[in-house]
């Protein structure tokens, strides 16, 4: 399984004006083979600040997901509304069933 | 390093009652030994559902983090909310430096 974990920064202001394009992302990458967990939140303390959290069966299965028309929508969103202002999103191999907390 | 992701779900209309402690619960962890990451963010789609994000140097880390005053805090803060209505919370060990998405 691959997990990911990170962030991205948008404009706090454009939160509203992103989340349908947010929901499309969300909504249309969950159906995505391979899928296994994909979410956003906005940070509790920095507005603005999207915590992502994915989980995935294999790497093909998020080459694949960067090519979607629901990311690149989201992408595009993003650049209209001031951009990404921030971005760290890191993707590791686990093996084994983890640990639960 | 280990990877931590996951969530918990809180009544949504005690998000505003509980930030107060989550905000104790993020700057404490931050300064403990060994974190690397630990943030939480609200579901863009879905209030009161809490994404959880975390990054560890080691399992000790880990296990000390389970035993501090802030994280009882935040614990008590949510029994006394309404309770922790979800939760799911795993985490992996990872080797290397991962792969920027």
């Amino acid at each position: 399984m691959i997990v990911v974990s990170g962030f991205i920064r948008v404009r706090p202001e454009k939160m509203d004006e992103l989340r349908p394009y947010m929901r499309a992302a969300l909504e249309g990458t969950r159906q995505e083979p391979g899928c296994l967990m994909y979410a956003y939140g906005e940070d509790v303390l920095d507005p603005g600040l999207i915590r992502i959290v994915e989980r995935w069966d294999n790497w093909a299965a998020i080459d694949a997901h960067t090519t979607k028309p629901h990311i690149k929508a989201w992408a595009d969103a993003r650049e209209a509304a001031g951009g990404t202002l921030e971005r760290h999103i890191l993707a590791h191999e686990v093996t084994g069933e983890g640990r639960a907390l």
